[in-house]
């Protein structure tokens, strides 16, 4: 099985597919096409906690702002799993989810310098690329797979728990507009109220224990600390973005 | 083959198919991510139209605004197909659809009250049940689902069909903006126009039938009057939203 | 394999996926459904850049404003490939570049002029028309489809390439808001600079060689001249649109 994630828009995962359909009889799962735009981070974030729902396969990412620069393309080996994507980082927090330092990374080099696109590299360098590994088995058996061990790393920003107090950053916000923090969702779990900007918030179980519009904060599906709204957008109702500073008072 | 429908933005229908990759062989078809966020009506229209025209298959359907609540999780069996989904109606007008009054309704205990999150029962609750609903062949073989006659209903309201007029209400509106209705297509078929809001509007066979940006009525693919602008957005010519009341006079 | 392109929001595409799934077991893969409303000449670019990617298939198009009018329905054979799609042009760009001049093209006839609908021939007509040529391997043994030299021809604008200048039109815009010209690569590949509207902008091979935000002009990975901004739109900074003519002088 090949999976395909990128932050393309119409036509481009298409031709991706096509190119793996061409070299390979692999089932293709899609991941998500919309992934935020050129923000390795948030990807790299849903990335750790989707893939791992999936059986052993390939994944081919591809949320790739260096595209046509010397950044390398990589694939990542960890446990059964083989993530095919540029060499930024989006593929090392799953990785080591998978199967914590106990994972390697290949370099890929290009086929043919003449023919790759500077522009499309989704489809002349990482679809072509996780077609020929799901099929080879492993980057091990690819002859354009050469180890490395030097790879560009990528891990969140550390939270900061105190006594009386958490203070973390937003690292996602979901397409319902639920703002996911880097605070652990432990801090807040036996709570019945936080401070968040001085006010006090409900820490709930679920969206619907609340009437509809109320604001809360939960433990999302990821067991982060998670801002939201009951059938609202939670980044609106908090005034909060990626990248925001968060701190929760109790 | 098992279906997937949700009204889930990104990455959560990805870790849906991870979990039904991961416990079943079952080919995946999409049906739709982008249901009406939380409008468990809309979305009960939209497969009564739409699943009919699958082979028989389990489709997992989630548009469930009380998850975490207590609210159960259910499998429909209507002829040779099978809806899991949350026991809010959504199931039902697509099940009656396939087998009049002929389908039967099982609730789907937890694996795991543990595991289970309280805010992706998509991915912890409705994707594993539709795997082994479908790989047992039916709620039947499978040792959580229990029979039951306690279920939520959805009907859709019924139009008011006068000698010389109908009433009836706005049920969707599509991504084109058509404005959908209660109201049946027989009413409409045979006239050249209709009266809507005091103004006469031709009733035609095809959107084309029209110059680009006139109104008019026509009957659906699905049988019912849709207010429509031929290349244009019906909903914002006519004034109309999902709920609203409309009134057709001849 | 059967693949799936149209504008079509949801719930259409799916009905299309039951129709396909209830008469063959082909393998489906998406291209997409957000092709550009009602845009045939957008579509049949990107269909042309996209499709011959894939190994032989049957291509399931309908961007179809004039559905529920006569125009036909249609099967172009080009090599082999098989697009079905409606009688506008949008399956020709792609058969040249498959075949040359060497594409067939056969009207399919209506299986039951009673229960298509005038609304939803992507449905009734075109899905049950692809799927009949997949399992039949093509149109010569379906006995609706009926051989035609009567089709609708659809070519892009020809640029013009002067000696100091090049005048060609916006043909696509896409989701990232690059700006795709009819204009050949060729004219500015090897150039530093080319004036746009009177200023000079960058000719680069790759978005990451300049700064966010910088305007470049670049070959798109369809060979044309692409007008771009790095981690940007470059409809924007270029104010311009499909349709829309364009200079570019050296």
């Amino acid at each position: 099985m090949i999976t395909l994630a990128s932050d393309f828009p119409t036509p481009y995962p298409a031709a991706m597919r096509g190119v793996i359909c061409s070299r390979s009889d692999a089932r293709i799962e899609e991941i998500a096409h919309d992934f935020p735009r050129q923000d390795v981070r948030a990807t790299a974030f849903w990335l750790r906690e989707v893939l791992p729902y999936f059986p052993p396969a390939t994944h081919c990412v591809v949320v790739d702002p260096g595209v046509g620069t010397d950044r390398a393309a990589v694939v990542v080996e960890a446990g059964d799993h083989h993530v095919v994507a540029p060499d930024n980082g989006v593929a090392i927090p799953v990785a080591r989810e998978l199967a914590g330092d106990d994972f390697a990374v290949w370099e890929i080099e290009y086929e043919d310098d003449e023919t790759a696109s500077n522009t499309f590299h989704g489809r002349d360098v990482f679809a072509p690329g996780a077609a020929d590994v799901h099929d080879a088995g492993g980057p091990e058996a690819v002859d354009r797979c050469v180890p490395t061990d030097d790879w560009v790393d990528l891990t969140f920003p550390e939270p900061e728990v105190l006594a009386s107090a958490a203070r973390g950053e937003v690292l996602v916000v979901d397409g319902f507009g639920n703002v996911v923090t880097n605070v652990p969702g432990e801090t807040v779990a036996d709570r019945d109220t936080v401070r968040v900007g001085g006010e006090s918030v409900p820490v709930r179980d679920a969206y619907a224990a609340l009437d509809p519009e109320d604001r809360l904060v939960t433990v999302g599906s990821h067991g982060n600390v998670e801002f939201a709204v009951n059938q609202g957008r939670g980044d609106e109702a908090f005034g909060l973005a990626v990248g925001d500073d968060v701190l929760l008072e109790w």
